[in-house]
């Protein structure tokens, strides 16, 4: 792969406003800066303005620990929230699993051919199946095995693997268990789940078979950050496939893992390009 | 178009037996009859057997009209359940709307070019705006305004209306007032509606609102037969179109007014063709 | 429909180079303009940038027939193309149509329903199939036959008719004659022409054909600019159907129309918001 | 899994005449089998009919040697092209590969995940890329390098090494070399190969260039049986997916990647499923 030169993004949202996008631009181009992607959307209904925006650091007057400094006059000006993020820092990421193989084995795969821009620091898996699949890509596989009795301790389990691993993204690959409320207020924004139905059709346990009940003639997955209240949380991405009445419960699992797998990949790599401002339980996804 | 030479199907359901796949082919070919079309399928969690099978009326050598009768005795070997339909007999069509225009239009306009096999006989709209498009394209135009008040009157004169043009087939073309149980009994597998949301998603009024506030990626459209339980009822045609954070409501229902059409157009054109069989809240469409 | 207050959108292409994002918006924020959606984008193998800027004209402090002029310094500045639109101009357009009627009444419904930004000048047809149904819609309907040995006159014709109406945006729903080289340059990159597969598959006639001798498990339709090179002009939008072995050329057809009818309306609806910028062969289509 | 009794298929095409399929559901049901699936289809234009019907070997009065021999006379009497399958005998694999990994590991995933009713015998590469990956999988890694200079000696190891592991089916997981004619001969049908556009666009090199070139706003992939007219082998599965004018070579190529796995997934599973029959460039995909 040729080597990137390394830009920075600010991702922006305020209350919607004039001068915002000749404020941040200026910002930019005053300091020598060249801008490689814009884009902004308003949220007419709430009023609300957001930005991404892309820079090269190359020619950049400012240093890249002292631009959310910088920039902050600017930002308490428009009232903005403001993140600062650069493309050559890789996130440590974590991925949670249970017995179900095929989005684990996908992000194991698009992370060994380099596709995923992170740094994968360990498995967690509530079952034992995938310790020799984690060896062989040479990731620590931590089984924390969990029963109705013991889920607070296998959660605090969690939490120390994750502070232990210095882990900043989760993504959970079919875990098919729910999270802490403590872990997902720490992680917020910051976990993504793959849920095998068309939300919000189908919420809840087997939804391939709901779908199948109800005879559906398309399914669906859905890929959200992970919220307190479970298969609510904002949508990042969702596919559908065709179906027959000729599909069983099991035809369907079967087809469903296909869109599970790309929805969930799809979903991950918008979050590690640095695309996705979630709001309330909703997000805005830059092309 | 060519001139087509008529031919007979049968839509069969019954039990899953032995037997059945060799007793109706054979059935056909004993009585000289040439297959064109044999579709089946089992719905092996219920145990049901569907079966569609056409074949050239040219050449068989029972009358159409003791079809029914000569095909008794095998129906009841196996418990079957059976319609016989042709080809070359077209239902006598009813399209109910409001004051949308998009579905309406779409159905005129295919009925114009021949490509809807039924025979339009009016158009009832509780509203008045589609007097003179349907006067244009010279189909009887039945007002039928409704209020709280006067919601029973209007039913029956929905009915007598049906009755009068003696409709056997009725397409709800985005006609925005729940029927009557007794009309949805009348007229049960023949009365199709477009519902404007992906079902099991977003039941009830304004789907693209809903859509909108979930934050969805994808909206759809789904085609069913009505039945008492709104939006409950057999699903014979959905799609899906994809959308952004930068789709307001407006956006959303413009985009699904394309899609609302085509799957209308979808789920009309299996049911003429002879090609669903409905089954509890289900429904087989062969291809 | 609500009213909705005029914009005034600038669609910019030059040379890539830094400092352009942030001289177009200091443009329009100096002179107290307030911006509704900005979208930018760089062909990085051509080093060209492409950018549509859309802004309030409430408020802002240059008349509508002065922008250009008051622009005129930034773009020499960058040596841009600039093109000045408002979204309250609706330009004067002409269909033209052959035989197939699913185009034609699929736009005539849409411009009837207020769904396209035009108004609709005349259509004309080199049948005289259309006749009845453009009285019906109100439209002037001009039959133009054509023959190899009238080939000639009748281009005249089209253009004298274009010239009469004054005409400035052309789509072509499906009208089966190459246009003269003369026409296609005098509305360049404004007529849209609508073709029967996914190209560059299966140029040329009987794409249907085409495509069943093939034996594809996908049909398509391609909306593109007009140009002298047949097939060749830049394309704005396709899309595809999934299809089988089942389907003959018949129904390859059929199912083809619904696909035309939608690309069609999907790309005369981009050009209309002003979303799309042709360059080379190619286009630029903003969301 | 749940362990599933085995099935035999027929595999039958003829010229299209009466009787067909009552004689060949005779034969099962005389015989006392009972059908599971039957799909039929006729292509008009040739007057070919094709039929795929599976029935289960429990309780089926002839051995499953024996059952060729014993549906000859009917095979004979319509001048049937007959192949008789059983769903519990896997093919012996072999994959073949270049530098890419996508393709290999997404099959190698499926195939260790149960997903796949084939038996793996061997990968092999003409570069040394992907050695590691099959050693930790368990599979036989061949490397076989090739030059121009190599050729001929390299497809001879080619065809010994398959001979040596008696495969009877291979999968081109994006292997960028040109098969030998004798190879393709020997292996009619049996072969499948993933080609990166949406064919009959873009054959030959880098069609994600040439879709670059050309400006397409949807990029495809395409699996097919190789035959000796690279590209023109009858089409499996195609698949497309949106793009944009964003999408640069790069871009469209990750993009395709993921086409390009799935396409070739559903491919391989059809053939296992003895749900293709190829005719002359085309194929019969039943579902």
């Amino acid at each position: 792969m040729p080597v990137t030169k390394p830009h920075a993004v600010l991702l922006i949202s305020c209350q919607d406003q004039r001068g915002i996008v000749t404020a941040v631009s200026s910002f930019i181009s005053v300091n020598g800066g060249n801008i490689i992607h814009a884009e902004q959307h308003t949220d007419e209904t709430l009023g609300i303005f957001f930005q991404r925006i892309e820079f090269e650091l190359d020619g950049f007057g400012i240093q890249r620990d002292q631009i959310a400094a910088a920039f902050a006059p600017t930002a308490k000006r428009f009232g903005m929230t403001v993140e600062v993020r650069f493309t050559d820092v890789r996130p440590r990421l974590a991925i949670m699993a249970s017995k179900q193989p095929h989005c684990l084995y996908d992000l194991l795969t698009r992370w060994r051919t380099g596709e995923l821009a992170a740094d994968l620091q360990c498995v967690i898996d509530n079952h034992p199946d995938h310790a020799e699949v984690c060896g062989e890509f040479g990731i620590p596989y931590i089984h924390l095995p969990i029963t109705p009795d013991t889920k607070p301790q296998q959660e605090a389990q969690v939490i120390e693997t994750l502070e232990k691993y210095d882990v900043d993204f989760v993504v959970l690959a079919r875990y098919m268990q729910v999270l802490s409320t403590e872990l997902i207020a720490d992680y917020a924004s910051r976990i993504i789940n793959i849920h095998h139905s068309f939300l919000p059709a189908f919420v809840g346990a087997n939804p391939y078979r709901q779908a199948h009940d109800r005879g559906v003639k398309l399914i669906g997955a859905t890929a959200h950050y992970a919220t307190a209240d479970l298969d609510e949380g904002p949508i990042i991405e969702q596919e559908v496939a065709r179906v027959t009445h000729r599909d069983d419960v099991a035809s369907l699992t079967r087809k469903g893992r296909d869109l599970e797998t790309i929805v969930l990949a799809r979903a991950v790599r918008a979050h590690l390009e640095h695309r996705v401002l979630p709001y309330g339980h909703k997000t805005v996804v830059f092309s």
